[in-house]
């Protein structure tokens, strides 16, 4: 299939370095102010080294991308919140047109996600969004697969930066300010880390799981939304004293959704360690089904922007 | 979508149960020996009593399900070894009629995988069998989404009966004959075993997922296989001074297959408890995904048939 991919971060990078190897190309790489656009394909390895050395991907202008001829447009700019703007826009343009759109930005079906759906019935392209949740892990088209109806809730670890910390805090108790710092050393928290420390990215995937369950109702402002800011060393301490240790949780229902920390057993399979996430799906008829890896990273999240373009019908 | 369901035991009638609430009409239950059939649908309710009660499924021979119009063959007969029959020409003459066959039943693509591609490509009916590998666990979509060139290997606990007999042994410190009298009291152990104990059963499955990995050239008789019948209690309790425990583990990648007892870290993935199984799918970009679920039981194993039903391509 033809790509075009809008976002040259992490993630949208990785999708053009690994699109070749999955037999696709890629005809179009844009940021907020340059692109490369080429019907035939671009020079992805050189477009990349462009915009790593020179932050420019080429002489093209980003609007130039809908005008190319494509199949599916990769949404790899970053999320924003309440109107979902401008990743919300770009998947109205690209299913107007008739066209696929994959996201990774997890903004248009966290906070507008009936619409989504109203642009996609009316549309010959499809909407996929399994990269805004979990990473590697194959979370949505599991669900996909039992039907959303199979599935009565869903429950886990859905950022890895907060997870790390906590890991961290528990490993080494150490109090959260020194390994909030660590951990932005190591990249592994970004300079501004308030959305994956107060909770909200965390929510914004469960939000997203919700809406997969209950076919829609749910954004961010539902969701009851607790951090890790506040938990203090002697926290952890006291609970590994219970042979427990303390997670930030969410969990998604049709009812609704709830992210905060909560105490769990050390040796039970929501105490992942480090920056890995999981997932335990609840089913009517298969039990609990646990899903865990990689949460976050550019090859990893590109890896379920490419098994959803893997599933995408043909265009008429 | 209109099934023919071949074989009447826990699977094929947790299938027929099931059907209906994934929107699908049951046309044929056969077993060995009696069937049921109807163009319209059967009677699925009253047939499960029938054949629960009375042994028998109705009037009809089961030669009948393949003069029947259905668009989807459910081979949920018993496994067999070598020329794997009769799956095998249950599936034949299914993809001969250009028709879909799902499988439950692992010899066909344990024992004859590249015949049974050779019969895929000349069909407009697909062969799909993640029921074989796994039950509840979507282990053979998450290889096709991640596309099977992107994985390097599977490792994992794909045997409930011996996992639950090595947990217990553990656990209580018993001996393996005390405790698999005690699996074969829960209905966790067959009334003859063999399969389950002797590591025949989850080599089966490593055998499915090699050939999946290298497009076949795979069988039962190219694994190396060891079972946990020679384990003493005594074993179990020394892994324990050392943290660790003993998991009937198996591994595929396109070099071979391996099955045997191994040590593993107490609080390591692997060591899954009681029947529950795990997959570790080792990935080219996306380090290691892990899936665990219940690995049998006939609901559990039906949403992976169905699962494979919802991923069919239509029928031309």
């Amino acid at each position: 299939m033809k790509l075009a991919i809008l976002g040259a971060g992490d993630v949208g990078r990785s999708v053009a370095d690994l699109a070749g190897e999955y037999g696709h190309d890629v005809v179009a790489l844009a940021d907020s102010t340059t692109a490369a656009v080429d019907a035939n394909g671009i020079a992805v390895r050189e477009t990349i080294d462009r915009k790593v050395n020179d932050d420019t991907l080429g002489t093209a202008d980003p609007d130039d991308i809908f005008e190319t001829e494509y199949d599916v447009l990769v949404e790899a700019t970053p999320t924003t919140l309440g109107d979902a703007q401008p990743g919300f826009s770009h998947a109205k343009r690209t299913l107007t047109d008739d066209r696929h759109v994959v996201l990774a930005n997890k903004g248009p079906v966290a906070e507008r996600y009936e619409e989504l759906q109203g642009l996609e019935a009316e549309s010959a392209g499809s909407v996929r969004f399994e990269a805004t949740v979990g990473g590697a892990i194959p979370v949505l088209s599991t669900i996909e697969d039992e039907t959303p109806q199979a599935v009565t809730a869903i429950r886990g670890v859905l950022n890895g930066t907060a997870n790390f910390i906590l890991t961290r805090m528990a490993a080494e108790g150490l109090d959260y300010e020194h390994v909030l710092a660590e951990a932005q050393d190591l990249g592994v928290a970004e300079a501004d880390p308030t959305f994956d420390v107060d909770g909200t990215d965390a929510a914004l995937k469960f939000v997203i799981l919700a809406n997969v369950l209950a076919d829609g109702g749910f954004s961010l402002s539902d969701a009851t939304v607790d951090g890790i800011e506040n938990i203090p060393g002697s926290a952890l301490d006291l609970a590994a004293e219970d042979g427990r240790t303390i997670r930030l949780i969410g969990e998604a229902t049709r009812d609704g959704v709830r992210v905060g920390p909560r105490l769990v057993p050390e040796n039970s399979a929501l105490a992942v360690t480090g920056t890995r996430n999981i997932v335990q799906i609840e089913t009517r008829h298969a039990g609990s089904l646990h899903s865990s890896g990689r949460g976050a990273g550019g090859p990893e999240t590109a890896t379920a922007v490419l098994s959803d373009i893997g599933r995408l019908p043909p265009l008429e």
